[in-house]
């Protein structure tokens, strides 16, 4: 639905919805020829699939296969095409920095340069995550004229940068080449507009090697993905609730923040996520919740691992059901197959339950069973449509 | 398929189409666990099925509940999201009104007013038809300057007042604040092109009210649903066809005449419209028939009711096959469950029988067949162009 669409015909409603977000739930036949979820052991899973009913999401579109943001973007009813988040913006998000309008960021990575500025290790031997903190501490002391200028560690070698000002522009060069034995590119303008800030960008990169001079490893800076925020018209204004995000990694609850949604943080486990929402029932008609451990086990290539991850969430599952929302929606925001050790652009499970649904008479939750299901297979972005229309959230288009 | 390129590829051809309309077809499952389809008695439209293919209809857009407008907009292969009928457009339609492109339309209600002014009944305790035509006709002795006045009975104590004139504006606020113990709301100007408008509907409701001063029920007037027809080529041309609107209600009619449709009038019962097809084989090419009594059933909740209305179509079912169309489809314009007593976002299903279908060897039309049928689910807009393909009249693209 699109978003203009959305705003006229969204309507508040006394009701109450969860989506929950296994990522990277797709899966593609293991050794036995049963995918993760057919492996799983997904009784309450199962349950909910027999009295509500199946479809699969595209995420993005035919073929394609989505990061994390996409994913999620996706979900949360927006164009993951028309609201694209960069590297830089998705970087400085998913450790919790929270990017303003004025913000411009890069993904940054500490190198090893040799004597004559070519690249000997594009990662600085992964400089451990404690001495990237140091390092961006040191280059914290750069001051450029007319901005404020954020360093902050992320992991191993990496860092994001931050420049935050008025006219800031995300057409500027990356430095990193992407390859070892050449020199970094320049942070050359990509078009006019971006002239200052390569002038600006260009003046830090020199300051921070002049800091970084004499250093065994990391006396480098590699700077990619600069970009600034999507301007997404703000979740809860979209759909006249208030949304809460529930997650434990930063990345999540930082692409749910972008969004406008509010951020309940403090669990560690999905057993505390779901406290959680317990204690907030009240307070927000919407919660995203967002699970990890499926992607991964499936990012490593662990069948079993991403397998056992789902039983764990079927089990914990009782306790969502127990808060009796009106509408329970179950899917993923990629497909991560485990033989694939990757994610992967295979569509994705998705259940929904609740109030007015129409059961399809599928028994087992598994891809192949949603390949048929009442659903439909549908682009993500009408997964909240769909599910806000079943809790009375929508309102009739037209006499 | 957008209307350019059915203009470009729609061809002559001596082939008879039908599309049936059963209003609020698609259902929920009720009491048994079963949809009002299941339940209903479809021994001619399970044949029909089983020799034809099954598909369902997506009206607007996932999770969009239509209005009567879109959901028929949308099966004359229209857009009903570029195409929108407002609610005075409708109304007046309708009734038999044929708007022109200089009329404004907005719904009426007569209503009681206390000597405050205050609403003390929306509806004037639904004053008699009769009583409301006699009003009407007191209120045609109302002028207003440079435009012509109509003002029609509908039902009870509606009416149409209809503004025909150059340069008339829908900027204008509705006067119903749709609730009563409150006062009337000013017909103001929504935006500087209202305002000669919201001058004349102004003075029109003053001297509406001046006349109807005295009188015990009845003695105020609320507008609402401001609109004018909307502009779409005609469906004759656009096909190159002749077509033909065989209903029993003035509202299914008026939206098949907006979009430039014959009517066949008369009919009072689905047997005579079956008649009135018959009696006119030969003057028309598409024949468009609207089956009323599933969606008032589903409007009034009756799951019972609404069964017995599809069982009794089906027992007349016989009388069209019986005409040999070359294409038949039998479909809804949305679904109308009876558990929940309103239109509904759910997908509707469809039938598709004659030349050319791929059988998908599904027995019985209901909804869980319709969901893994041939022609899957589509959008409603897409229905007709499927239909004409298969009665050969649609050239082929491309050499």
């Amino acid at each position: 639905m699109e978003l203009e669409l959305i705003r006229r015909l969204s309507q508040p409603a006394d009701t109450k919805v969860i989506l929950c977000v296994l990522d990277g739930l797709g899966g593609l036949p293991g050794p036995r020829g049963r995918t993760e979820l057919e492996e799983a052991h997904t009784m309450y899973l199962d349950r909910l699939a027999e009295a509500g009913c199946l479809g699969r999401t595209l995420p993005v579109g035919y073929g394609i296969t989505p990061g994390s943001g996409p994913g999620h973007i996706g979900l949360f009813s927006y164009d993951p095409l028309a609201y694209e988040i960069g590297r830089g913006a998705l970087e400085g998000t998913g450790i919790g920095f929270d990017l303003g309008p004025d913000d411009l960021a890069a993904r940054g990575n500490l190198c090893d340069l040799d004597a004559d500025g070519n690249i000997t290790d594009r990662r600085a031997g992964r400089l451990p995550t404690e001495e990237t903190a140091r390092v961006c501490e040191a280059l914290r002391a750069i001051s450029l004229p007319g901005v404020e200028v954020f360093v902050e560690p992320v992991q191993d070698q990496r860092f994001v940068l931050v420049l935050r000002g008025p006219g800031l522009s995300d057409q500027v060069a990356e430095t990193d080449p992407q390859r070892e034995g050449v020199k970094q590119n320049d942070a050359a303008a990509l078009s006019p507009e971006g002239q200052a800030t390569s002038g600006l960008v260009r003046e830090w990169i020199t300051r921070a090697q002049e800091i970084l001079r004499g250093r065994e490893r990391g006396n480098g800076v590699l700077l990619r993905g600069w970009s600034k925020r999507p301007d997404m018209p703000p979740f809860p204004e979209l759909w006249k609730l208030r949304a809460a995000a529930v997650t434990v990694y930063p990345m999540y609850r930082g692409v749910a923040k972008l969004c406008g949604m509010d951020s309940l943080d403090g669990a560690h486990t999905f057993e505390e996520q779901i406290a959680i929402v317990r204690d907030h029932w009240d307070e927000y008609d919407f919660f995203f919740m967002h699970y990890k451990y499926t992607d991964s086990a499936g990012e490593d290539g662990d069948f079993r691992r991403k397998a056992e991850a789902i039983s764990e969430f079927d089990a914990l599952l009782p306790g969502l059901t127990a808060l009796n929302p009106n509408v329970l929606v179950i899917t993923g925001d990629h497909s991560t197959p485990a033989t694939m050790a990757a994610h992967s652009f295979h569509p994705v499970p998705l259940l929904l339950w609740g109030d007015n649904v129409r059961k399809d008479y599928l028994h087992q939750f598994n891809e192949r069973n949603c390949a048929m299901g009442e659903i439909g297979t549908i682009p993500a972005k009408e997964v909240l449509p769909i599910a806000f229309a079943h809790a009375g959230r929508l309102a009739k288009f037209g006499a």
